[in-house]
């Protein structure tokens, strides 16, 4: 292990936290918020001091990278982020509770959106707009952040390794040759959609704090938001534009890039936007048709129908209505969403699209080699071949994704909620969502889980951000012998 | 396709359903039940017509048997036995509907035991002993039986291939060389245990006619009970001897031939009968701690938390108490065993405990394989390395599973009972079980469904009684191509 290296990075990692505390201390003065600003400038000088420590002890270069090492690096880097990103919410007494204020910040940089809060509205607005800007961060990965803005340091191989742990999705596309420019990239593109939604919103008369915070949720996907009522106070035509960019935000970001390229052909054939659009209007005909008769209008029916798909396809975790209360087929077809997910290279969680194809593809291939034993097929995607190796890992991110699952799932249980609310709330933290049905439905949070369930909740919120193996490579001894 | 030669087999089957109604129609003849005597006289007679129909019309014997047409064969063999074996509930009066007629026997022969019926006492008993017995023809399995008393066709492939898309496991062990005289030992084998088991319940003042039914609802891991209250009302001594008898009919058959060989070391060293027992003895004593209070006695909180185990585990389905008022974490664990099921080689259904094992291995390969890219490993089980197809096919298994499962939970949503009805009734027909939680509970029935459910819910049990790939054949176009 190249300790010295990890340090580093961490300490990057933590110095980009403390910067971007800053514009909500500013918040904070702004308004006149006594407690959170002393919680922010505890919070800052806290892990400055952290971050001094880890500059310190862990100068030098050491070796090369190695891949486990990024694994590691991005896992134990997320976890030290949220154990001091949750300072802000415990300094300032807004989360009495050590536990619940980590649950809190976890779940925002894994753009979960699952509270323990009962209610928002009393909170500072510093506080509230920390909470929303810790989607934002953790939506297009705080270390792809980090490239995008270090100097180069030449060593692609090594920025590739933390790329790759931290980006959703089977591969990781390179945009342009070097990593560096890709993620520059990738955030210039993040940055211009997020700008835009906030003007769309200040359009519809949205009051400006309100439009850069419900716009960070969007952006990254996340789902908290700043009104107890979450989305469902605000006009049909700022419900209709939030419901426009979550979904936005749950296509691949590489087909943006191609948009810019002028590769319409490309983005048109991509076989994952497809089945992301198929999807959602599928869904959106078929609730808006089991739903009828609940609303008054259609247009109310297809507003809530079209809102609810595209919170809980694209994880995000807004809502306009409690779909609790919807039958149970509807209920049924978001169960499956939250599964699916959103594109892979996207902010958005769960399983994702591109992973659903592959199963599939792969899953029709075993089936016909059952039936013809000795022919030989390879799977394809855009008219690719998928390597082996990629399917045999789609095929172990399914296993481990049924094992966590249901391992969460009974220690969840001792607190003996019902069997709905403790399956919906592990698949609704690991997917990344937020709101699941019955007790953790969307007008209620998670503060009636026990400290054991929380923790449980947050490891399932990292490891399904993270896409699991580097969670699952902190606990696998290969990683920590020595050669 | 070789339609002959299916058609022969087919023929064949049903032959062997007719024989097997005539004990039924002694029983109802002994028991002066007029309705059930006519309605299997009936019965016989339509199935003799079929069959002779079927002889005269697939005379010859056509080129050699591929793969495929071994799976089709017995998907199809499994289809129209159930439609002629539930002629006798239909033609008594003892079930009005077809559909529900339909829906039992498929029950009855996937061993699943979830059942339309309110109430079972008020039956002929001709009517239950065929319901009983449903489940012990299908445990085995009908083919395998077929090949045991068959003349040798000489066509070992032939066998092979039917055998394995009839037989539970990811792989067909072979006892013996020849796979006729396997097929007579394992049902050797199965009637032996089946007698010993009567022989337990007459020592335990059982009268006969329960003895025997219960015992070849035992023996098929079935769990269709002739009382009302399931096992519940019968003494701690027949309760005891039946979860024994359950969790040793969930045991690979290959091990008691390997006892017959005195090849004791092998057996105990075996990984799947491990981990089986293992599972089995830590979710005897977990429950037994969550459930601590509910009931006067310690011998009656273990009796009820093993009995409950060994019926979910062996997805047989008997009861002894309402495990629905259970706390939610035994509720959870009795979930998780519901999806592993019993050993491979067993008449139990689920995943089965081996490919539990191939899925952690080879999830365990691909995590070390993310931290040592260049590392080349093969998966192992009882020492010896396991086939890469054998893997791939394993994690297709689990793919179909999922994939099968959702699908039919949206379907049967349309009926707007609870989320965890829906989910557990699909998991309790597909993993041949029968009770699933509120709705479909053990003190509840399957009546409730639309015969659009009902249909599904019939097409999951074949599914999960044939492991899929059969009744996926019969959906895959390939199939049906003609070269």
């Amino acid at each position: 292990m190249n300790y010295k290296m990890m340090g580093q990075f961490i300490a990057k990692m933590l110095a980009i936290e403390t910067a971007f505390m800053l514009p909500a201390l500013l918040i904070s003065l702004f308004c006149g918020e006594a407690s959170a600003v002393s919680a922010f400038v505890g919070s800052i000088a806290a892990i400055a001091a952290v971050v001094g420590l880890l500059f310190l002890t862990c100068r030098g270069s050491g070796r090369a990278f190695q891949e486990k090492e990024g694994l590691v690096s991005v896992a134990i880097g997320w976890v030290i982020l949220s154990l001091l990103g949750c300072l802000p919410f415990y300094f300032s007494g807004a989360i009495p509770r050590y536990v619940d204020a980590f649950f809190e910040i976890v779940s925002g940089f894994t753009t979960t959106g699952a509270s323990i809060l009962p209610e928002v509205e009393s909170l500072p607005r510093g506080i509230l707009y920390w909470r929303s800007f810790s989607h934002w961060l953790g939506g297009m990965g705080v270390l792809v952040f980090l490239l995008a803005i270090a100097p180069q340091g030449g060593n692609d191989g090594f920025t590739m390794h933390l790329l790759r742990a931290e980006s959703p999705g089977p591969s990781v596309g390179k945009l342009v040759p070097r990593m560096k420019k890709t993620a520059g990239i990738l955030y210039l593109i993040y940055v211009f959609l997020t700008v835009l939604n906030i003007v769309f919103l200040l359009a519809g008369g949205m009051p400006l704090f309100d439009s850069v915070c419900t716009a960070l949720g969007t952006a990254g996907t996340g789902g908290f938001g700043i009104k107890n009522d979450s989305i469902a106070g605000y006009s049909p035509y700022l419900q209709n534009v939030t419901t426009v960019f979550m979904l936005l935000f749950g296509i691949n970001f590489g087909c943006y890039y191609l948009l810019l390229l002028k590769e319409f052909t490309a983005v048109f054939r991509d076989e994952e936007l497809r089945l992301y659009l198929g999807l959602v209007l599928a869904s959106i005909a078929a609730i808006s048709w089991n739903i009828r008769g609940l609303y008054d209008t259609l247009e109310e029916t297809i507003r809530h129908a079209a809102f609810q798909v595209a919170t809980i396809v694209t994880t995000t975790g807004y809502a306009t209505t409690d779909f609790d209360l919807w039958p149970s087929f509807s209920k049924g077809i978001l169960l499956l969403l939250m599964v699916v997910g959103a594109c892979a290279g996207s902010t958005g969680g769960g399983i994702k699209c591109i992973r659903v194809i592959l199963l599939l593809k792969s899953l029709r291939r075993n089936i016909r080699q059952v039936i013809h034993p000795r022919k030989v097929e390879v799977v394809r995607n855009n008219g690719q071949v998928i390597d082996e190796k990629i399917l045999a890992n789609t095929n172990a991110y399914l296993a481990a994704y049924v094992v966590i699952i249901i391992i969460s799932f009974l220690v969840i249980s001792l607190d003996n909620f019902s069997t709905a609310t403790n399956f919906t709330a592990v698949l609704a933290c690991f997917n990344n969502i937020g709101p699941g049905l019955e007790a953790v439905g969307p007008t209620c949070n998670y503060g009636a889980y026990s400290d054991l369930s929380k923790l449980v909740l947050s490891f399932d919120m990292l490891a399904g951000r993270l896409e699991i193996f580097p969670i699952l490579a902190l606990f696998t001894r290969g990683t920590w012998r020595v050669r």
